[in-house]
């Protein structure tokens, strides 16, 4: 199989970010295991730059722009930690960064990216309402957009954190990531699929926003309207760059509710005494509710981020 | 100097202990860093077995039992890292634990107490129902009691902790500890002592329970009636065993009230994305508040446990 992004992209993406990056340890509990009936290892991306992975594709994607793009700077929309990423980054390189957030993102992540000295614009909690305010500022400033996901130097800069895993971690039968634009999951499975393609890649998807699923089904993408989870991380829709990935790579897409994602998220909370936000404990949710499918087997879970805003807890 | 504990002690629970608990990692974070104006090195014990340190303690105590005191069991009261502790270490050695604990303390330990298989007894939230219903079952049963902290093998359990800090991060300037009935605070004294006699001991204790800073400022252990503080794990006084140690090592108790204790733990739970409990949260309350004292040195941190109640906090 050819793809878009080769080997030596996510090489060469790992060599550019690494500097800016923490290499984030591989956490593992006894008990988690005993409750879920199979080996885990968390890579702990809650614990990198700006609390998520997100920062990885943003440094990749900012890093790489060609210097005559970098003067008129790089906009973006995001409910939050690709914000964050994209607001850091481009501080790192000395760009303005134009920032386009719902307003109903939470408050840690607003503070955040502000005081990377982003310019903000709040927009409506839809996916239109993002997209039409960062095509106006692309127009306005000459800005160069930076998708969220459906961008190879993005996924791209994903790549590097399964990377880190399989190298620290040998011998996974399996790695699990959450999806929603598919950045991660793409990412995550190209490394897999260089580095060893023995190991089986599958992810949890909150019900609420449920188009990968349906879309592997159909096998061609396919949109859920005004999608609604708790997992606010993950509301974005499939991107076809992603797509055309995780179609040939991923086997299987595990759907799990907003209950079982917050029981998950607190299992984590409980048992490792870390933070993770709900899109992170999707994967941990989809484990817990296929446990036949995981039983017995050495599984890496990617644990996207640590952005809860703790004065609004679900529990 | 002299001490009931020697160099050799700690060596000796280092080996006993080891292979029952988690040599625990050491984080760092560069946000906190600029906030405090030093360099943290957080020593993470809420990651440990019971998610405490108090394991290091409870296991010293238990399996230096004789055989033949072993059979009728161990018995303590505490408010609960101390009772998971010796639960724990009860049910790998094999020998009955009994229990009391505080009605009010948090649903998480007591719990976890039960799970470990003791027998507990519920008791009123004071040091004098807590003793009372002790020494009742010690005398029922013949088992040994195991003070939370006025204990040799006890302190040289906790001990272990700061001796693994120091040798995993060298030059440390100091090191910085919460105290409640001066367990930890002892051992760590006496690492230091044996191991770098050279890096600075201090502590915080929260202004609700400060028999502490009394005892220090008047030479001699001085009691607080009805201690009360957010901090659940520090309110016990000052044991004689631990005093005698303290007053000798110990440069400075530095006082917190409950709402710099809360948003120290906010913060670290912010910025670090991991669980500490209130009581863990006194000694970081305490570097803030003291930024002159701790201005530019490398600061060790003993983040004491991470068993706090998600579901009830103070933020």
């Amino acid at each position: 199989m050819n793809f878009a992004v080769s080997h030596k992209d996510i090489l060469e993406a790992h060599d550019r970010i690494g500097s800016f990056i923490h290499r984030t340890p591989i956490l593992t509990s006894q008990r988690v295991n005993e409750i879920a009936g199979c080996e885990l290892y968390f890579k702990c991306e809650n614990f990198q730059k700006v609390g998520a992975f997100k920062a990885r594709g943003g440094l990749n994607a900012v890093l790489s722009l060609p210097e005559e793009q970098r003067k008129n700077g790089v906009v973006t929309h995001s409910s939050g930690n690709h914000a964050q990423a994209i607001a850091m980054a481009a501080k790192m390189a000395g760009v303005p960064a134009y920032i386009v957030m719902p307003k109903t993102a939470p408050e840690v992540k607003k503070k955040a990216v502000i005081g990377y000295g982003a310019e903000v614009t709040f927009c409506e909690p839809t996916q239109q309402s993002r997209e039409e305010n960062a095509s106006l500022i692309q127009e306005e400033k000459g800005a160069t957009f930076i998708s969220p996901y459906n961008d190879y130097a993005v996924i791209t800069g994903q790549a590097t954190c399964a990377k880190e895993l399989i190298e620290d971690q040998e011998d996974l039968d399996m790695i699990v990531t959450p999806v929603g634009g598919g950045g991660l999951l793409a990412g995550t499975a190209l490394s897999a699929f260089y580095m060893d393609n023995r190991i089986d890649i599958s992810c949890g998807e909150p019900e609420g926003a449920m188009d990968t699923y349906l879309s592997m089904k159909r096998g061609m993408i396919t949109k859920v309207d005004q999608p609604q989870t708790i997992a606010d991380g993950l509301l974005a829709s499939m991107g076809d760059k992603n797509f055309e990935i995780i179609k040939e790579l991923v086997s299987n897409v595990f759907v799990v509710n907003d209950q079982e994602i917050t029981e998950a998220m607190r299992l984590i909370w409980e048992r490792m005494k870390i933070i993770i936000e709900p899109s992170c404990a999707v994967p941990v949710a989809a484990i817990l509710k296929n446990k036949e499918y995981y039983a017995g087997k050495r599984v890496g879970v990617i644990l996207t981020g640590g952005n809860v805003d703790v004065g609004k807890l679900p529990f």
